[in-house]
Formats: C-alpha cells, sequence, structure tokens
C-alpha cells in the first residue's frame, strides 16, 4: 500500500514538473520581445517629453546611474554629469528660456520614428531616427529645423528598462554626421 | 487507505491550486502591457487615418459613446456632436474641400509619435506629440505647418480600446498652447 | 486498492489535461497580436534605415523572395528586380552619391508613422504614413520634402514577417497621389 503510495506521489511529482517546464514560457511572457518592446518605446517617448519641456529630474531617470550621454561633441557619464551638461545648454533645450520676441513662449519638440531594437535578455541595442521642429521665431510660425539618429544601449534594471549609453548623430554639424554605412542590421 | 487516499487527493488539490496560480498570468497573458499597448496604438493610428480622410463614421467610432474631444477652444460630448463640430470644421480637416487651384487635390496629415502610455485594466492615459504637414498650396509643394500634443484617457469597452477623452493642445494659437510643466511621468 | 489507486490516477489524469488546455494559451503567446506587431514595426523600421543608407543587400531582403514593390509608377517583382530598380534610381534615394555642393555628404530620411494593422495568422495587412526629409542643398539645411502612404501586405516566413507586397502613394506626383476614400478600417 505505502509503495503504491509512494510511486504514485512520484507520479504525480513528475507530472507537475513537466507541466511547470512547459508552462514556464507562459510565465515569462512578461519579457517577450513585444513586452520589453512596449517598455523601451514608452522609455524613449518618456525621454523626449522630459527633454523638450526641461524636466531634468525625469530626463536623468531615463539613464542608469552611470549612463552615458554621447553627443559626439561630449561624452557625460553618470546623470550628474548629465544633468550639469543640459542645464549648460538650458538656452538651446529650453525655448521659453529664451527672450524670444513673440506673442506667447516658443516650445520645440523633438520627435522618435523608425524604432529597431534587438533585445537579449535584460541588454538591448537600438537604432532610430529624430528630427526637431519648432517655432522659436516673432510668428511662431512652425518650423521643421533638424534631425539625425540615435544608438542606444539600454539595461533592464529592477524590472525597468533604462538607458546606459545614448549616441546622438545630428546632420546639422560637419562633426556630427553619421558614417555612411547602415547602423543597422 | 482511504486515509491516504484521502491526504493525496488533498496534496495533489493543493498542487493544482498553486501551480493554477503560477500559470495565471500567462492566461491573461492577453491583456499585458504590450497587448494593450499594441491595440492602443492601431486605435491611435486609425484615428488619425478617419481625421485626413475625413471618414467620420470611423473618425466617431474611436470614442465611446460620451466620449469628450476637447481642442481648448471647446469640448464636444457624445459621438454625434464631435461629428458635428468636425462637419463644421470640414474646410480645416478636409483639404480636398477646398477650391484650392493647383494640378490635384491637396491633402493633408496629421502624424502621432512619441506616445506615452500608463495602463491600468481597463483604463489608460495616454501623452503624445502631434504634427501636422500638408500641400495646400497651388505648387502642391509639402509644408510642415503645425504641432502640439495629445493628453488621452483610454478604456475597453468589450474588448475594444476606445478614447474616453482626447485633450488636444496646439502649439499654433495662443490660447490653445500646453502649459510648460512637463504633462508626461 | 488497485481499484482506488486507478481512479486516483484517472482524476489525476483529467485535471492534469484540463490544466494543459487552460495554459495553452500562454503558450501561443508568441503570436499573439503585440508580439507580430511589434516584429512588423522592428520590419517597418529597418526596411527604412536600409533604403536611407542605401544598403541594398538588407533593403532587399525585408521582402519575400517574390515579393512586390509598387510605386504606381511601376511594379518590381522579386528581390532581383527590385535592387535593379532601387540602382536605377540611387541619385534618388542615395543623396550621398550627389556631387552636392556643401561643406559634407548631404542626406535624406524616410519616416514612418500611423501604422495600422490588421493580423490574421501569418498574413498581415498595413497601412501607415511616410514623410521625407533632408538637407540635399549648399546650406545643409534640414527640409521637408514629401509625404504619402504605404498600402502593405506581410507574410510570416519561417517565424520572420517580410513584405510580400508594399504599395507606395506619393503625394507630390498626380499620378502618384492616394484615392479619397480613407484606405483604412
Amino acid at each position: 500500500m505505502r509503495k503504491f503510495t509512494g510511486i504514485l506521489v512520484s507520479i504525480v511529482a513528475a507530472l507537475f514538473l513537466a507541466l511547470a517546464i512547459s508552462c514556464a514560457p507562459a510565465d515569462t511572457g512578461k519579457s517577450s520581445y513585444a513586452e520589453d518592446r512596449a517598455q523601451i518605446e514608452d522609455l524613449q517617448a518618456r525621454y523626449l517629453f522630459a527633454l523638450d519641456f526641461f524636466d531634468l529630474d525625469t530626463y536623468v531617470s531615463t539613464f542608469t546611474e552611470d549612463g552615458v550621454l554621447d553627443i559626439i561633441a561630449y561624452q557625460a557619464k553618470g546623470r550628474d554629469e548629465i544633468r550639469k551638461k543640459l542645464e549648460e545648454a538650458r538656452s538651446v533645450f529650453d525655448p521659453a528660456s529664451e527672450n524670444a520676441k513673440g506673442p506667447y513662449p516658443p516650445t520645440g519638440r523633438h520627435n522618435i520614428t523608425n524604432i529597431v531594437l534587438k533585445i537579449d535578455g535584460d541588454r538591448a541595442t537600438g537604432r532610430s531616427y529624430w528630427f526637431h521642429y519648432g517655432n522659436s521665431n516673432p510668428e511662431r510660425k512652425p518650423v521643421f529645423d533638424g534631425y539625425g539618429h540615435y544608438e542606444d544601449e539600454m539595461v533592464k534594471v529592477n524590472g525597468q528598462w533604462l538607458f546606459s549609453k545614448r549616441v546622438i548623430y545630428n546632420e546639422g554639424v560637419a562633426e556630427w554626421i553619421a558614417p555612411a554605412k547602415n547602423p543597422c542590421w
């Protein structure tokens, strides 16, 4: 009798193990390509809102503690240094800080498109386009005025995707333009 | 004997309960962040096709029955009122309705980028950028001519995401521009 | 005793079957709307990087072997023919090939927005907007210069989404403009 029960328990245990393994992909569904891509797209968009509305707390929080912002002209490493660089460039990134003549405060907006993502566990590599428009002129006329592309490295820290490195190429300055080779795959 | 069987059944039942709970996230995978975001991105894009091609039936169907369209200048509540407001503004939203001189009918196109989404069950909050270009000029020259941002509330009704409220800020009119504070998180 | 064990084994087996079925949706999570949409968005973005950086190997690899590129002016069928057509239009698509005067090589960039996707198993139908900007002028001034929309058919081949047909409408040429009716749903 005990023998039978023992065998039965073993069979049940084995079946549970098999089932648990077969269910595993479901359990990790939260880190599927779509789930990670969805989180990263949200990160990318929040980064740009923070930049354009000059919300530096949120902006630096999209980077890892030792994240790198590389705009070719310089590299800033870590949230404090990144914040310092942004503060220094306030007149560039925060149109409202300008003493621009006109009927109301001017604005500038960075946009992201064409997001390509390769994701491997807690690490991701990204390529995408950015472009900018604004109305920093006396008539508040909308003007398309800049573009380039991003080359990103991202990591998942405590379940949250962050930039560990963002390189920004800019087709408006000779020294900052992209190499001719397709940066994608 | 019966006692052993009883204990065994209890153990099996307990294990099943535990396993069922551990499998549950898989079962609800259809309403994961990625699944909801994918559906909402599709909604956002279909809304703009409907607007630009002036397909009012599809346009109003992207709102809930009592959905609100708020363009600061006015609020329209419910599909009928929203449709009425769009009809009144036909000359603005339907370039083909214009008697514009030129070699072929002009077009105008609204685009969405930088979609930020917070999703909580059947409710979602969105922030995103919009911009517009068109060729409503005699040469049919492409012109970038407007931008702003959306602040959205969405609900899932019978498995389908719809706008319960869309607020449209526009940087081209003094009264409709965005407050200076980052509307995102 | 054997009878009890037999009944118990039957109950356990039945429960496992029920549980396996309830877990099944999780297992096929890899081809959910979000997963397919994520893969297709990546395809769409890689296509544009390949086009703008004139990486023809990658460009033609985004089509199926017998895929069709239809720009209204002509239809190219199959990767070889598509490549040939692109080579012929090099001066249009590869700004760096131009002998454009200026301080550094000019660039041109196609962007995609407003992606609407209907997915049915291994087949997908897409609608989306495209627009173009570049700096092919002596001052390397960023200029917004073209737009239209895509109508796509895609298939999943060996787990990878590819274009089986891409039709490109262009609002810059009378013969290539979109019909007035909303191409979406």
